[in-house]
């Protein structure tokens, strides 16, 4: 995506990747944003950040299933703020594509690992494990301190 | 908007309506979803409900005041989720029309009354007080508790 005011934006360094690759593998939920009828739309979802994928799981009743189906195309925001002003605390948009995956044991299990509740129904036929993969992302740490990182600054370490 | 799954909502009722009006009144910024370039694309603002307007303050650096300049649609996504499963924490999804308001001091006020910390750039030229006016609304309650609110059902009675 082309950026409205590329002068606003720092270059790339170690801690701005490290604060990006923080903020994913921290994250529980996000908001996600897709495209019905030509307009936005966000809610929320659960998020995975597994070591070897960012997962979701998703219901067929909720709107950004049906919109992912139909378009893969995702951003996600990442990054949850504390007290005083919000835009002080960092936060990250992530352009994903949306690739819906099969309900191994070996998936759910690393979904499992890090939102156990969803136990209750990974299961039911209506619920979807989905992969986000980063395209691109927008790392705001911050007022004047935005950065535009690729899949590779974002991607953390395997261990 | 058409829903994808017009049978999962409930008709909507006074608990609804007060849980919706609750999220808003409490909430101090959203994630903002915008679309640029056909895709979307999702970003943080803060918010301050004040008593007249749905009122957030942006700048000219960020992405979203780019694609609100450009289309007005927005949607956003208020209600934080507290601990255990993101899932199941109350959260509300707001169809906006975004509109450029001058900077009186009246509505200034207003607005650092509920975010006091933005008094530090609330008059530089390039930050901008936006009302974000709901066209409709998306809550979801929790599993199983989906409603759709008009502007009527979202609106706080006036003090």
């Amino acid at each position: 995506m082309k950026a409205p005011n590329p002068d606003t934006f720092r270059d790339t360094d170690d801690e701005a990747r490290a604060l990006a690759r923080k903020l994913i593998s921290e994250a529980r939920f996000c908001a996600i944003g897709i495209v019905i009828d030509g307009g936005p739309f966000v809610t929320r979802v659960a998020l995975a950040p597994t070591k070897d994928a960012l997962l979701t799981l998703v219901s067929d009743l909720a709107a950004h299933t049906y919109a992912l189906r139909a378009k893969p195309d995702a951003s996600l925001l990442v990054g949850e703020p504390g007290k005083g002003d919000p835009l002080a605390h960092p936060r990250l948009t992530l352009q994903v594509h949306a690739r819906f995956r099969e309900k191994t044991e070996d998936l759910k299990a690393a979904y499992l690992a890090l939102q156990p509740k969803s136990q209750l129904y990974i299961d039911f036929a209506d619920f979807h494990l989905v992969q986000l993969e980063p395209k691109e992302g927008w790392l705001n740490g911050g007022f004047g301190r935005a950065y535009r990182l690729t899949p590779g600054d974002l991607e953390t370490p395997k261990t």
